[in-house]
Formats: C-alpha cells, structure tokens, sequence
C-alpha cells in the first residue's frame, strides 16, 4: 500500500494550498497515525464547486446507462481494494475486519444497485399527456414531464460507517445517480479510508470518462460550512448527529437560496416486547436484543436504545433475563475517543437523573465502551423528558414498564420521530395490537414485527428515515433505492417536437422505460 | 344566497370566539361589504389543529376509494356553487363572471383528477422486497413499503385564484388525497368566497361520512402564524409573495420540529424570441404576447415579466409592434387595492432605474391598473440586479437585448429560478438552440416552446414549481398531479404477516395496483 498523499481532491486534480495539516487517529492506541492530511482552503472548496457546476450540465445529460456504467466502475475499484485497505480501515476506526470485509461488499452492491435503478429507469418519473387540439374551450399543448438532478451535492459521512455511509456510501451513489456531481466532506476520523475511497472514485471516473468535477473531496474541520454557503452546491446529505444536522440545516435555509438538507441524524428505536411473546421466548428475546444493542458496540443509527413492556411477571422475568445478558457482554472499542467522551457523558446524565435506575453493566472507565442497562419510569416519557428522547451513541439500552395499554398509549404520544420502532409479539397478540402499528407508522420511518433493528438492508422497499429529529426531511431515505429521490425534481417540457426531447419522453420510448402516458402506466410506444 | 354568517370552521364546528371582526371590500368599488367576519383566536386555531390531528389516524387509513369518494363529493358541491356565488366572487376580486365561472370547472375537475390519482394507485409507491431466508451470509427479511399522509397540513391560498388556488384548490386537493387533513387560512381578500367553499367542503365530508376535523378554515390576518408553529401541524402549502413564503419557511425552519413549507413565490417567466421566428411572424407574436402579459391583468404566477432576443432588424421591429400592442391595451382593475398599490411600486422602481427605459402604457394612476412595456439594459441581467429579478404583479413586463448568443448565454447565468421559460423559434432555430432548452430546463420547472406560460393546466405531466425563488422547494408542483407527492412520505414495513398489511401491500394486491416487487414493476399478485 503506498502512503496517504493527504491532498484534497479538486475537480480530478489534487491540491494542497493550505497551511493546515491533520492526522488521522489510531482509533484503538489514540496515536497520530504518520501521514498527514491537508486542510482544503476556502478557495480550494470553492474550485470544487465550481467543477462541480461545471460538470453538471455535462453528467446530468448523460445516459442513464452511462452513468450506470460509472457506478459499476466504482463498485469494482472498492471490490479491488485489498486486504491493506481493510486493515487501514480497522486502524481507523477499531471496527474488525470482517465487519469491514462486508462493508465493502454493502458499498460496492450499493453502487451496482443503483446502477440497476438507472437501468431500469422508473427514477426519470416520466409523464406524458399528450395534446388535445379539439378539446373545448380550450385545447390542450402535449405536455411531457421527466425528472433530472437538482445540481452539485454536498456529502457528508458518518463516523459510524467509514465506506456505506461515508465517501462512497448511500449519499454519493444516489446523488450521482441521479446526475449530480458530489462533493465529499472527508470525515476527520478515517481520512486516509477516505483518501483510498475517493481514490477509487477517481479512477472509475476516468475509466469510464466522466467528466471532470463530478466528484471531489475536501479534508478538515471548517471547511464543511464553507460547502453548504457556496451559491453553486443544490443539496446538501449528512449522517451524523442532530446536533449537526441542525447546524447544517440552519446554515442552509439562511443563504440567499435557501437549499434542502438530508441529515439522518437522532433516533432511539424503541422495541415494544408484548406479553404472550414474553411468556413463550422471553429468554431468547433477551439474548437477542442485548447482541443487538452490543452489535458494533452499539454505534448504529438503528440502535434499540428504548425497550417498552407492559407490567407483568412476563416483564419483570425478562428484565432480570436482559440485565444477566447485558452483565454478560464485553466491553469494546469505539470508533474514535469522541465517541468514548460522548458515551461517557451520555452514561453521567442517565445515572444522574432521579427517574433512571442503573440495572447491569460495569463502571464506566478505561479505553472501551461498557455496556449499560438502565430502567427509566414511563413518567419521562410521559412528560416528554429530553433525557429519554436523545440518542446515547454507544452499547446502552433503556427499559420501561407501562402499568397498562392505557399508558402505553399515553406514552406513545411523548415520543419523537424515529428511524425505525420495533414490535414483538406473537401473531394473535400483534393482531389485537393494530392500533400500536398503525400508530408507530405515524412516527417512524420503519416498523419491524420480531426482528431487531439493527440489520439495515438496502433495497428498494427499504426506507432508512422519518421524521424529525430521525431525519431533517421524513420524506426521504438515506439506504435503499428510494434515496434518488432527494436528489431529483421534476421539469415539465411543454410543446415540444419528438426530436428535442430527451429520450425517455420521445414517443418511440427507446429507452423501453415504463411512462404515465394520458393517465395510464405504460411501456408501449405513443 | 344566504349572508355570511362569518364564523371560523373548527373541526366540523361553527366558532367565532374572536372580538376583532374583518370585512371583505368590494374589488372594483374599495367599499367593505356588509357582512363580519371573525378573526380566529389561538384558542380556536389550537382546537383545529387538535381536531385536524386527531382526525389523521382515522382519515389515513380510509381506503384510497373512500377519499376518492370525498373529494369527488367536493367536486359536485363546488359544480353547485350558482351564479350568485359566481357573482358574489366577481364581487370580491374584480374577476370577470366567465373567468370565475372557468375556475370554478377547473377547481372541482382537480379535485376529480385527485380522485382519479386515488383509484389508479400509484401514489402509494407500493414496494415490496421478499424475504431471501436462504441468503448467505444474512437472510434477507420480507420489506415492504408504501407512503402515508405526513399528518395535518396548513394551506394558505392565493388572491389571484380565488378558488383553484385558495381555500379547496390544489394544495387542499393534494393534501386531502394523500390523507392528510387541512386548515386553511382564508385569504383575506375573498372571505366571503371562502366561506361559501368552505361550507361546500364540509357539506361533502359530512355527506362521505369523513371524520371532523378533516377540514377546518379560520380568518383573520395574523393567525396564519399560529397554524404554522403550531405542534400538530406538518407541512404547510402557500401560494404568494416572495416575502410572505420566506417568512413562512423561517417560522417553519425555526420551530421545535422543522416542517416542510411548500410555497409557490415568485417568478418573471423569461420569454425568448428567437430571430427566424420573429421574421416569420414577428407581428403576431407581439401581439400574442401582449395579450398573455396583460390577460386577467397580469395576475398570474407565469405572467411573462421579461422578453429576451438578439440584437437584429427583426428584434427592433418586434419591439416596435409589441410597443404599439401594449399601448393598445385597456387598463383593468386589480385583485384589491393593496395589488394595485404594489404595482404602482414596481413600476416606480422601473422607472427610477437609469438602466430601465419606458416604451409604451399610459401614466398610471387612478383605481386601475394600466399595462406597460419597458426595456432593461442587459447589464442589469449580468450583474444580477435585484430589480429585475423581481416579480413586479401586474400588466407589465421588460423587453432586454443581447448582443449576441454570447451575450445571451452569460446573460442566462444572471437568471434566478423561475416556474416557467418560454422559447419562440422556428424548428432548426430550435434544434440549433438545444443549449439554451437545455440551459432553461436547469432554472425553471416548465419549458415552453412556441407558447405562452399563462395557461396552466391541471394534468399529470404538469409542473408549477422550480428553483428558489419560484418556490421553496423545488422537488414539488403545486398544479398537477405530482402535487400528491408532497405531503406524503414513505414507511417500511418489515417482517409482516399478509393479514397485518395494508391493502396495497398485500400478496393478493387486492388493489391491482402497479407494485415494485423484487425490482420489476408488476400489477400482479404474488
């Protein structure tokens, strides 16, 4: 493996104009790794945006299959990087290399999928009604409606997933996919991963001759702010904390252009454990729910950070059954020392708080993260206790017993929006709890009967969002196939002869896309 | 008719709790009109927004036929609005009986168009990934996903359609299909009209058998504040000023949780005159011109506010007969008295620039509004002049000369974003002008060829939206079917049982409609 250059990626050039450099952290020692990274210049963010404005027009107007193409290339550059790759990830961010192993399969099937979706071409939205020249009193024009980019984007990745959710991950596929440059904010806590991702980008773009400035990236702390003001960038994704998310909301609806901002950002993914399932695999249940909250020491979005019962034997067996499970798990490291601090204070506001009862895990202290279970009265839910409602990023879960369906109720109304709610139940006592899944419909993005939140597939049917504070926009996913739709808007094209139009209007329907055409959904040509 | 009686619509209720009363004016006259109107307390706005969100669960989950039903029932009563509400509307906006009774057709044919969008079924975006239980290394669990209502919407309506885009006009339309209740707050101008719409609403909800609380309507001026900070609503849909949807995106962006606002601003729809054209028929076009700047006296969000060519013989012709046009044009009376005020202002500022030159209207003043031609020094677009950018309401609108196609393309990047373009030219001008088609599509929602913007038709194909700051969102339309899009949002649901599905999701399909299973798109069982 040859040594990190630590330049930015300007418009398929590398640059290091500023004076700053930063160092990558070994995430298990805390050591400076040796190479260092250069702060991009707030002229530099702004060469890369202006390649990525000029490269708009050029890649937007390419074939979908063409863009397609790109992102296979993509996928098969992340496949090629090797076992040097994987380990430097390791360094960075502590995760084991079989974690990272599969990471890189999710990020490179990302890509590929996507690459389907432009295959297949339902993306472009296409609508056709055509011209009514008789109609009385007023004939109607042939009116045509595709979708395209909305312009250069602005990514930000996640700590948590330094490939799926960071420099190539779920917001890059789905921007470029949908014909937007990206530029890539290098997340600070695995910059030389992300040097070796955007290195891959680079050479699928070059092989498959993409134009220049359809994608770069920037290293350093500041320099994200600078992104989202500049007038040429459209959209903004982020995965991260709310706290984040909401700066970069504000910051966006402040400019002179307000633009739309996706941040995936708070959730706490309550799991409600019914009775009858209780009774018949409480055991189980327990042993499943403490590896879900322990799985990647619980640094995962879709962490069951809240589990909710109803007062019962059933429910008192099962918290001892949780509390032996938690008191059994081993403590990990974390992704960054960040990280650690932010556990740690999380942990010190949950064992100061009168109404949380600390019920397993071992001191909170040293290099690694312990895992925690705490039992907070229903009475902060109720009261919609802040407390209760933030996510604390790391392997703890909190339990509470509702006295009944009434409270349960109750409580229900005190919580926030959520990427995901869980529900496990046998299938009779699910069915007489249809008022419970129609209601957490209402404030999630995901609902799961007898599973565990934590397995986040991407596919078409998969919605990784809801509403706020889970995500700034809950009209939007940031895994699966749908998340192209954050980065498309529609444009009507009106009166219009067949040879000015973009293939997937013209009447032939050469590209043999699926269309609305007169109010009917239809492949045949017009 | 029966007088107004007044009172605010609250949850199916009657209510006037308020001490200030309001009174419409008579447009063409100035007079109040005899009848009060009570402007709603927060107390009462509190109790719509309760009884709006206590009517969502019920109302989601109506099936797509029961709504259809609904708002086909909203149709009917609006057909039934006589010519005594034809005349009572006229009353209020100065509009002519033939245009009131053309909205009033075009107001229940979107509600109807909604209701088609309904039975045909796409707006679910039915998903469903089935479960892979034999994938290695994980399964794969059964995904489905399909997009519910995002909760009770607020909708402010426009003065200038008084019923298409007002109180059950297309935002109350979308809004209402996708199973979300609304509030609207009437608009000020034409109060009288909206109680007589609002009674026709509510007299369908109550005759479809749909929960209280589906629709309310409160008055008064600063109560629209209230709606949108208010908790319980979660999305807003607005139609008007530049100023007023900022403000209303800043409260939306500031609150507690952040909503979506979806407002339709303010755009100058750029004309550009190609020269083969205006040699071929030069004088028609300035006359078909004029007569779209001037038709319902420039009150329409796509009134053509700026006629761009290339400097030539043939321009200089066209200006002269489009000139001779625009003095020929009677003076009409305006919206209400604060439109004509504005429009004074506009064109004071047009006039007070040393880089605008008059050409043609007669001095304004007077209770009427007087059309008027002007001509820009193209500097103005080069440099970004606010002035020129901003939409000036009214029959009016400013011719600009580009030196050359040069000229014109850097002219282009001056331009904001609008919710139509319009090119005139003949078939190889056009085919030789694909930059500039293809420019206009990455600024506006709607590209015309050969046609003028004032006609807006309800269709699925239609987009009235685009970039800041013709809108505040640029992924919507508020015409048109795609409307529905905006208030709804997808939800995953993973791991049911068939019975727990929601009919669109289910293996039978018992609804036939078109579903993205395993990534084909089929209408067919599984």
């Amino acid at each position: 493996m040859s040594s990190p250059l630590g330049h930015n990626f300007i418009g398929g050039q590398r640059s290091a104009l500023g004076a700053i450099q930063l160092h990558s952290l070994d995430a298990t020692t805390g050591e400076a790794l040796p190479h260092a990274f250069f702060q991009a210049t707030e002229a530099e963010v702004d060469s890369a945006a202006k390649a990525a404005a000029a490269a708009y027009p050029l890649y937007r107007n390419l074939s979908a299959e063409r863009r397609a193409e790109f992102l296979d290339a993509i996928a098969d550059e992340l496949d090629a990087l090797g076992d040097d790759f994987v380990a430097l990830v390791c360094r960075e961010t502590a995760l084991p290399s079989g974690r990272i192993q599969g990471e890189r399969g999710r990020t490179s099937g990302q890509m590929r999928l996507f690459a389907k979706v432009l295959r297949r071409g339902d993306f472009y939205g296409a609508r056709i009604d055509r011209a009514l020249p008789e109609r009385v009193p007023l004939p109607r024009p042939d009116l045509r409606q595709y979708r395209i980019g909305v312009g250069p984007v602005a990514v930000f990745g996640a700590s948590n997933f330094p490939l799926a959710f960071s420099t190539a991950g779920g917001d890059t596929a789905s921007a470029l996919a949908g014909g937007c440059p990206v530029i890539v904010k290098a997340h600070s806590s695995h910059m030389a991963t992300a040097e070796r991702v955007a290195e891959a980008v680079i050479r699928a773009a070059e092989r498959t001759g993409m134009p220049q400035g359809v994608f770069s990236m920037v290293f350093g702390n500041g320099v994200g702010e600078w992104l989202v003001k500049h007038p040429l960038i459209q959209a903004v994704g982020f995965t991260g904390s709310l706290r984040g998310g909401n700066a970069l909301s504000k910051m966006a609806a402040e400019r002179p252009q307000p633009i739309p901002v996706f941040a995936e950002m708070s959730s706490i993914n309550p799991v409600f454990v019914l009775p009858d399932a209780l009774r018949s695999r409480g055991e189980r249940i327990a042993a499943e729910l403490s590896g879900s909250v322990t799985l990647g020491c619980g640094q995962f979005c879709t962490n069951p950070g809240l589990v909710i019962g109803l007062r019962s034997a059933e429910f008192s067996l099962f918290v001892e059954q949780l509390s032996a499970q938690m008191n059994d798990q081993h403590p990990q490291t974390m992704l960054n020392s960040g990280a650690l601090v932010s556990y740690g204070k999380g942990l010190e506001h949950l064992h100061g708080h009168a109404g949380v009862r600390h019920l397993a895990g071992q001191p909170q202290q040293g290099k690694q993260a312990q895992p925690q279970l705490f039992k907070a009265d229903i009475s902060l839910l109720l009261n919609g206790d802040e407390l209760l409602q933030e996510e604390v990023f790391g392997p703890t879960t909190i339990v509470i017993e509702a006295e009944d369906e009434t409270q349960l109720r109750a409580a229900l109304g005190g919580l926030r929006g959520q990427l995901t709610a869980t529900v496990i139940g046998e299938a009779d006592e699910l069915t007489a709890h249809g008022w419970l899944l129609d209601a957490l419909q209402e404030k999630v993005g995901r609902v799961l009967l007898n599973g565990y939140p934590t397995g986040v597939e991407v596919c078409d049917a998969m919605v990784h969002g809801g509403p706020y504070p889970a995500t700034s926009d809950s009209r939007g996913t940031s895994v699966g196939t749908l998340a192209i739709d954050r980065f498309l808007r529609p444009v009507c094209l009106q009166n219009y002869a067949d040879a000015l139009l973009p293939p997937a209007l013209q009447n032939a329907n050469p590209l043999g896309i699926r269309r609305l055409v007169d109010g009917e959904l239809t492949d045949r040509a017009i």
